[in-house]
């Protein structure tokens, strides 16, 4: 490994490291648990939304509005607000009738720690979260950015996004899928929440539109890069490291990148969309480099 | 019937099927069906927004704006917001984890129309559909109100609100419920979503912070009735008129208005409230007749 290389492990370690502590403290601050009866749900949300996951999301939103010196501790909470439609994805994804998965991010899935039904009301919850924190003057004293902050989340996790990826994902057993129907499956269930992580970055930064251009081709590459990655790890990766289980795709004979790639066109292919994100940020400096980071951690990180 | 009742009754019936077209049109130009896989989820969301329901809330937020002369086209907008909020929080709880409910505006529960998963997601696209509606700049030119919308909306359906309070309702099988957790509970299920629809309205309306605290009481009032009202259906109704499974809460002993109450002493405590609710509209002339109307709906309805 040469010394540019351990020097953006460096920058990213920082950065991740930052961001992770930061959405911890966030979340904490935003959930207390209530005397009343409904605490078992905020356990719940708090079990979900602190200490657990690799925070990709918040920190691209980090990376991108700290290029344009947004107030740190306002985009944390935007920050957040997608973190949290993420957890609340991850609750309904891991539920019995959906993936049925017992072990996320190491620990027990929320409906095996509680129960189902509190399963899907802290998803509902952390849900609505989202929006409570984006509509927040704390988070942005413009209400121009934060009705545009929440057209840009609110339409990445609905229908024609995140929730619409997943339903795909839920035929895909039944469906023949061809290299262009997971590519779109993926860029709606994964790729749609990474790109409105940067976008809301550039939100925050109130960069305009012409400027949005290459960010948003940086977030599209890096997201199904993001994709590929986790098919690749999920065929060759170490459940232990992991904190879930893997290989049930291929277990139940359901196209991935890596079935209609192969391993070695899979992992040719994430490298040249790193290459590709990273070459969208030539118009910046020094202070892209966590997202160039990001792009190369992406293809290179074990779990 | 007197001749003021009965053109109170003309006055409701009409501002009832009006919204019901609207909000049933609204709906259908919101969710055209894709031609992609997802298509699907399109049509599970369809199943559950178009054509069932009575629109108490779509109503409540119409009645109120219309006083305040704000466009109907943006406002209807706004009610659907509402009502998609509504809607998920009705998929979800009817899933077999929750209530476990086969019949929904006599019809089959979504889960039973199409199957949890598709339940689950098409709960979540709704929910997602809420925000993406009231950060729409067709809702509101002004992006103050986008926002402020979308913080009360948001705030009423979360761990707080409506999603509080149906945990709370699960947990009433363990728990003994006084009159206090009752009303509480229904605070929070039903009353902060009924509230925010009346508060919308206001919203939309710019209605200073001072006019808003006689109707916020009004919709505290009306609320509250229209759940003892809701009780006292479930104890008295015909479930070919309701159009959903009756006495399930008694047949599992669950403190309700009724059990705690009586059945007189719960349909004293409803009229008693929409006198009350009425009472706080004397500063507002006929232009408040269509929520004078409401309230009295509440306590004379059927289903």
């Amino acid at each position: 490994m040469g010394a540019g290389e351990q020097s953006t492990d460096n920058v990213l370690s920082k950065a991740l490291a930052t961001v992770q502590a930061e959405v911890d403290e966030c979340f904490d601050a935003l959930l207390p648990v209530p005397t009343e009866a409904h605490a078992k749900l905020v356990e719940a949300m708090r079990y979900a939304a602190i200490g657990g996951g690799k925070r990709v999301r918040p920190l691209l939103l980090m990376a991108t509005s700290s290029m344009f010196n947004v107030d740190r501790d306002a985009a944390i909470r935007a920050g957040c607000a997608v973190e949290s439609i993420h957890c609340y994805s991850l609750i309904h994804d891991d539920l019995p009738c959906m993936d049925d998965d017992d072990l996320r991010h190491g620990k027990p899935t929320l409906h095996h720690e509680f129960d189902e039904a509190t399963a899907v009301l802290a998803g509902d919850s952390l849900h609505a979260l989202a929006f409570e924190i984006l509509s927040d003057s704390k988070t942005s004293g413009d209400p121009f950015v934060r009705a545009e902050l929440t057209a840009c989340l609110a339409s990445a996790s609905g229908h024609d996004g995140m929730a619409g990826g997943q339903m795909m994902d839920m035929l895909a057993d039944e469906s023949e899928f061809t290299l262009h129907d997971i590519t779109r499956l993926q860029q709606m269930k994964t790729g749609a929440l990474l790109a409105a992580s940067v976008e809301m970055g550039a939100i925050l930064g109130k960069v305009a539109e012409e400027g949005r251009q290459h960010l948003r081709l940086y977030a599209r590459d890096v997201g199904l890069a993001f994709q590929i990655a986790d098919d690749l790890l999920d065929h060759h990766g170490d459940e232990s490291k992991a904190g879930k289980a893997l290989r049930k795709d291929e277990g139940q004979g359901k196209a991935t990148f890596v079935s209609l790639m192969g391993a070695d066109g899979a992992k040719a292919q994430a490298q040249a969309l790193v290459d590709q994100a990273i070459g969208h940020l030539t118009a910046y400096g020094e202070e892209a480099d966590v997202l160039r980071a990001i792009a190369r951690y992406i293809v290179e990180r074990d779990h």
